[in-house]
């Protein structure tokens, strides 16, 4: 009877190819299913709660996987975070869980967040970490848009055209903008998310924090159910899967 | 009459020899001295409010310099950055200042910050920008050691035996520590401190915080103004120089 274990993992996505194991790019998902087979002498499939593009980081993403032989888990974190080195990857948890446990399916919502940093002078200790935008940022007026977005919603407008999700209807549970010093973090939570859909939003709010856009045109792109009628896809690099909730 | 130009300047000392132009090793300084000569012609001197040690990284470093050819601030800064690429090193604000502003004799205080991150997890996002400690520490008794150092003290027993400065005397302003999950922040201001100071003074706090040490172990620490009666040198990694007061 093999155990499953839920991993809580940590990763600078610079760099890398996203999760998703891939033919020819490093992702997070070969190089702890490799760290795994190195302690283990196992070949294992890992699940995660999502999927995250190159340059991505996370801070809690999530993934299960069995193992045949039974290790405690602390065992299984340490032999993993050492062969996982030289990679920016690191396992900050482990749980032994209930065989029905699955990553992606028991997921009840996941939250990321998105950070820029406006100034003038190139990024520097952020770099690769944050969206750099030379000006500042009107984020009374993107939180006026962001509420138009919050509740159940087609969000074709901001969903990836490769997006293979079967509907575009999802519930946006938090957006929330807010400002310390010349950073400004933008808080999502869903049950889940379209694909690109976190960066879509940010970057069509962005536009309004800019000034381009008024508020009240997020309200009519969302309504257009069209993808080119929505703003920009922000960089990756500003994006961090922070944590999901598990029942 | 040439002009003088206050900057202030942002590195990830990661990789860097310190501030200090060395014989064969990069440092911040002859970067930045490189690129002023490529967009000014101009050979400078740069002075720095307070010369960090390799490894050690500045949000707010101050430096001085004289140009001879009148440039607005904006076009030095600019053209700074745009040559200090692909270097982690950035021109974050500039002004012209009067001929007497010096950035290391002008200055009334300096304030660093020192992180620490506790857990079992190496460190991934936050590698070689905190001192990764594996156990919990007693932030309570780590600042009931730290009230014993605030004020002014013959500092002896927290200097570098390499440390060049005439005297052992010097006033610590504050010196606080806070937490914020897993990180550990201390903040340390002083009009001037000596070489390896701060360090050497959080190499001490965690050994309090460890319980290795009762707080009032650091009073005696420091009333015997002998290196070898404190603790530890921390890392240099997890060292920011924040910010300098002019008048």
């Amino acid at each position: 009877m093999p155990s499953r274990y839920k991993l809580t993992i940590e990763y600078d996505g610079t760099g890398l190819a996203g999760w998703q194991r891939q033919d020819n790019a490093p992702s997070v998902q070969q190089y702890i299913e490799e760290a795994i087979v190195k302690f283990s002498g196992q070949k294992v499939n890992l699940f995660c709660a999502g999927r995250t593009d190159a340059g991505v980081h996370a801070k809690g993403q999530v993934a299960h996987c069995d193992l045949v032989k039974p290790f405690a888990p602390r065992t299984v974190q340490n032999a993993i975070n050492y062969y996982l080195k030289p990679h920016a990857i690191a396992i900050t948890d482990i749980m032994v869980v209930d065989e029905d446990f699955h990553a992606r399916f028991s997921a009840l919502r996941r939250h990321y967040c998105y950070r820029i940093i406006c100034r003038d002078a190139p990024l520097v200790l952020e770099a690769n970490r944050a969206w750099h935008i030379k000006k500042t940022l009107d984020i009374a007026a993107m939180q006026e848009a962001a509420n138009y977005l919050v509740g159940y919603h087609d969000f074709t407008s901001f969903r990836a055209v490769a997006c293979q999700a079967k509907s575009p209807l999802k519930t946006l549970e938090e957006l929330t903008i807010s400002r310390h010093g010349e950073t400004i973090t933008i808080e999502v939570s869903a049950p889940s998310f379209l694909h690109h859909m976190v960066r879509n939003l940010v970057g069509t709010l962005v536009w309004v924090g800019e000034g381009k856009w008024q508020p009240e045109r997020v309200k009519t792109a969302l309504a257009a159910k069209d993808r080119s009628a929505a703003g920009i896809t922000a960089p990756a690099g500003g994006l961090y899967f922070m944590r999901v909730d598990y029942p």
